[in-house]
């Protein structure tokens, strides 16, 4: 039983690129990166997301901007903006549906869309860093997501999840350390005690992962971080965005 | 420049598998597998999931019933049931966070939790394809979606997302026709024109797709198979479960 290959080698290099050389991506790299994003599993082949490949140079220092200006948006050859999208399959079945009632606002079907688009992108990550590209995922553009929504003419039952920066790597690339595997996996049931217990060691590990990036300056543990973003009041206008865009009325 | 590798191969020859063999998944597989999952990216490192290996028969045969009678779940050596988990997070942050304001309860955490669980899952699966053991989703856990986190033992701020069945493949992997590629990438703005217009092309393919496979029963494109979709009030409880575990309180 073999349990190496060049995939999974692969799969554990992953670390975000935040530096990109002045290098385009190819038309043909980018049909290949998508056409992969294409083949991963969406729920009962209803295919809720459209991706975004925005080159444009101003527009990307315009995303920038509204995303918290993280510079690389404007650095990478092409800035890929992943949208959860029901918009299409609206306008494609109300020729079938007259008169019928029909449930594409329902906050399952955001979460169709939501996954859908999530495990495309992932593909599409996976595939950019087999052809040696680099990516970062951009949560940030749901910072002012409203203006987002409005520069790039998206309609009604579709959003902007993320952003992803793709492009050729300029330097070394980190990893951050992840919670042992034992917090995270479970068997046969949720063990409430376990997953908490473990974070108390990754606690440790991140602690001392910051003092030596910092020089000893810091050496927050990961809980403290996290403490900290939790209690930050972030894009706490995504219900009503969702809701004025048609998503979850039901 | 190269346009071709094995993991690129890996990701165009996808396919759903509903079909196992009577052979164990091994510990150190899905470790193997579990680890590339948690090399996914993460939003600020929160890594909000859990997944739950359910190799139980008779527990198996339970949830089997609860997702609508999916023989592969009971079939499949083990069942992964990825969970978007926010009440690691609120736990661990408690002791850093008296008498603050904490946000664990918002949408945008909960489409984060989501998103990161999404990312987490997908690069579980390319890692189950890459040696050679096959999977599929099941979104059919949310179903019954309050009974099935019962019988896991799930807690407040833990969701389970979707299933995935995971073994050795019996038989061959079917795959269906995917959109057109300029239905889902658009360039610098959302045409929303084309997506549309793109889907006639898509339906003829689909409906031949149709057709051979049902021997010439069923010819039904893409949109109207689509329609009947939109059109089923399913999982309508979704709203309220989620609010009931605690989250999109704001």
């Amino acid at each position: 039983m073999k349990l190496n290959n060049e995939t999974l080698q692969l799969l554990k290099r992953h670390g975000s690129v935040r530096q990109f050389q002045d290098i385009p991506v190819s038309e043909e790299q980018l049909a290949v990166i998508i056409e992969a994003a294409q083949m991963a599993s969406t729920s009962s082949n209803v295919q809720a997301y459209s991706v975004i490949a925005v080159t444009n140079q101003a527009l990307k220092a315009e995303l920038a901007g509204l995303a918290g200006n993280q510079a690389y948006i404007e650095q990478c050859p092409v800035f890929l903006v992943w949208c959860a999208d029901l918009y299409r399959l609206r306008e494609v079945t109300k020729p079938h549906l007259e008169g019928c009632a029909s449930y594409e606002d329902s906050t399952e079907n955001l979460i169709v869309a939501t996954v859908d688009v999530a495990l495309a992108a992932q593909n599409a990550a996976v595939a950019a860093e087999s052809l040696d590209l680099g990516i970062v995922y951009i949560g940030g553009i749901r910072n002012r997501i409203t203006e987002v929504s409005e520069l790039l003419g998206l309609p009604e039952l579709v959003y902007p999840l993320f952003g992803m920066c793709l492009g050729h790597p300029a330097g070394a690339v980190g990893q951050r350390p992840r919670l042992p595997l034992q917090a995270v996996l479970h068997r046969n049931r949720y063990d409430a005690e376990a997953t908490v217990e473990q974070v108390k060691a990754y606690d440790e590990v991140t602690s001392n992962y910051m003092r030596e990036r910092t020089g000893g300056t810091n050496a927050a543990p990961w809980s403290a971080i996290m403490a900290k973003r939790l209690a930050e009041p972030t894009r706490l206008h995504m219900k009503d965005f969702l809701r004025g865009k048609g998503f979850m009325k039901q």
